[in-house]
């Protein structure tokens, strides 16, 4: 665990697993600036550390990198003892994909190694399952807590050559529903956001927005954490993180358990 | 018409269709606070004034209250001339249903009468077909605007003894659907809100919120303008009407085409 | 009303909307072989005479022709007492829809005219609400019946230009649900069929299956009874008719509500 | 493998993965009664002899039984290859799934362990992975074949106290749908089977058909193979296979890839 920053924050943890330098990040930051003290987890704890130094300098914030492999439960116990040492985790985003390769081209079926194809149920779905069950004690405990689900458009259709991909994201996609349906009446807040399309740098960077998008590309969306950060066009992850902080603070008079977010910029698919 | 109100403001026009005494209310009373001109649009123009005037002095703002029926092209196409003569009208809601009576209990099947399930299609689906006309060309001159429709349970699956309801619902979210397909890439943001429940009236009202929704009861849902206004318990139209307002916002690099909004304390159907 | 052919069947009526050269006819036939007495129905009643004249032929059949246009109530209630007069209508097969025009190219939504915008919901909703009111309390008497709805793509999912025909058959899909919940415990089987792609003429006909369909095909499908017969490629309508069959032969221990048909030449969409 | 039977048959292997006493039997009789060879895997390697050599003697045909665990990789490649030796596997029917325990009651989410959890995904989804992979090569080589996948209402949403079966379920729904898109041009058809309900005893035997079935039953839907046999009530299994048969025999002109089964004594959910 790297801990970066200075100022202490009455509010929750924020806890941000599978952060690269896209919506990870920008969602991290958006909690970070809205008062969170934000734990930010991923594989590569250099590059995490990074990200975190960045985000306290710029958001005056409390935030803690720390190292996890969703595919090992192991790891994400330690991962969860540390988080849970920074004090109460009010949100869990869950952000995390095993990425095929950092192509995102599609594979025959019949050349997908088994070990593959685990991994890829591994990080989607158990990891996840791992994640819930360490925070949810807590959020019952205190009455309140939000469990953000990220998925994409191979959570709801299959797509040839994608099969790793599609069963980890329709088995997180389930596993968010039976959470919502357990735990609603806690006041726990969980919700599925379907990014259709690829999540590109922030819009003030140096690589520009440079406009449509094809369906091939839309496997790319959210290769945060676990993938690579290859895609220089796509949807600005900090107009992403907003929603995600919106459906953060709905009231639990009215909340959404899914939602879909897409560029209009984007042919529909 | 009824003109209620005195600042004018710089913005354009929000124009709510399917004003009664709780949701619609609660988004006209949002767009108002937040600046906007408002148009409200319900049969009942004697109560549909007093709404506007309610709004106008608690906000501030001018509130114009048009006599609209729905299911006759005719008095749609007078309502918008009306509204369009306001002013750019930036953002359509579509708050407006046949509800079969007052009591919403099921109809058997060969006891709806055809003009019944006609004018459920009318309201539903060729009201918010019209509505749309009227204000999509100024949309797409301006390059911007934002067209919310409601829907609820009935939107999704087909419940016996509502196949007025149903069928109704089911044509409006496939209208949302080409609509955002036509018209996203000319800036226009339109999405499909669906409501799991009832909503009730504000909370801090007379009328309090009181508990557990049964799924008979879902059916009242946003039971607005051209519906009686009988529940008593349900979701705060406010809390609901805030996430109108947030897909309104939202930047088009991210834009939202459908989620779901229930109460945290309904029980999940 | 057109009565065609010699032989009596000890069954009941089979009745099918929407008859043209292709799936209609095929339906029919397949009910016609089995050993029904047919009733088929669409707007033209010289080509449907044709249809039962060559169905009576092949299949040794008692086959009717009777005129209807589904967008005008007082029609389908006459057709309806021409077929009931032939005995009780065990089966409905409800496969009209208005065609916008013989092209299916998509149509700009502000160059709609919302006559058109009605047809299309008064054939594919309106008409199918009428046809099934007339037979079911027949059906509810004996305790048995079969009623079949033809859905495309368009049933699932918006298309841009093309919201006429998605709102009639979203509201249609409604309807077959709703009916399936109010009736399947009376011995009334509802199902509703999702035809993908152009269905083509036979194929053992002069004009052959040629291959791939492209999306915008897609539209043309089932273009029977109401529609032109343009297409020269697409399903087999034999084959797809024997779903139709298998679904009347289902036990009501296992019962199908909803499946799809697509040609496996056919890209995914 | 035990090899039960003696009638030699011209046709190709059918393998019926996940085989107990109900719809995996019923699935593997009917396409031993069309002549078929075929294969029967499960667990229980007795139990299972005992249902080969009674389909064996019932339908003069060669029904092997080999042994399978779904959850561990090494005994699937195993249990195919004895599968593949005894010729052509024309047809995979894959019925199996972990069921987390004899009582289908509803688990806490923080008690669920997460070796349940991954064993379910192993058993749904994995185990189907694999077995597909085993097969597919052959079914290319021929240009023909049929797979087909055995779901529940956990297929298509989430249920609380139900993740493991869920999340199992979304992922082997998504595996059909890949497979499809991938394999359809190969003359693979690959179909997805959702049962509501119950599946019990054969109508015939002792046990009858008792009535209502609650929606808590449903989540024993199809507890073959790798469940327990408690339920005495539910859908023919002989019914529904002829579905799975009837999926088999359509021409690949009209292919369907879902259909959903209920009992239409059942109240709908």
């Amino acid at each position: 665990m790297r801990n970066v920053g200075s100022s202490s924050s009455g509010r929750g943890i924020a806890a941000v697993v599978g952060v690269g330098p896209k919506l990870g990040r920008s969602v991290a930051r958006k909690f970070a600036h809205e008062g969170y003290t934000v734990a930010i987890l991923a594989r590569d704890l250099g590059r995490l550390s990074r990200v975190a130094e960045e985000i306290a300098r710029e958001e005056k914030a409390q935030v803690f990198a720390i190292r996890i492999d969703c595919s090992d439960q192991r790891s994400v116990r330690e991962a969860f003892e540390g988080v849970l040492s920074l004090g109460f985790v009010e949100v869990l985003v869950y952000n995390a994909y095993q990425s095929a390769s950092s192509t995102y081209r599609p594979t025959s079926f019949t050349d997908i190694p088994v070990g593959s194809f685990q991994r890829s149920l591994a990080v989607s779905a158990v990891g996840a399952f791992l994640c819930a069950q360490q925070v949810i004690p807590g959020m019952i405990e205190r009455g309140k807590g939000t469990i953000l689900f990220t998925g994409c458009s191979a959570s709801l259709y299959g797509v040839a050559g994608f099969s790793e991909l599609c069963c980890g994201k329709f088995a997180l996609r389930a596993l968010a529903q039976c959470l919502t349906r357990e735990y609603q009446a806690f006041g726990i807040h969980v919700a599925h956001v379907i990014i259709h399309g690829v999540v590109g740098p922030p819009r003030g960077s140096a690589m520009e927005y440079r406009g449509m998008v094809t369906e091939q590309q839309t496997l790319q969306s959210e290769e945060e954490g676990e993938g690579e950060s290859s895609g220089v066009t796509g949807m600005d992850p900090d107009r992403v993180a907003q929603t995600y902080w919106y459906l953060h603070v709905q009231d639990r008079s009215a909340w959404t358990q899914e939602l879909d977010l897409r560029s209009s910029f984007t042919s529909f698919y």
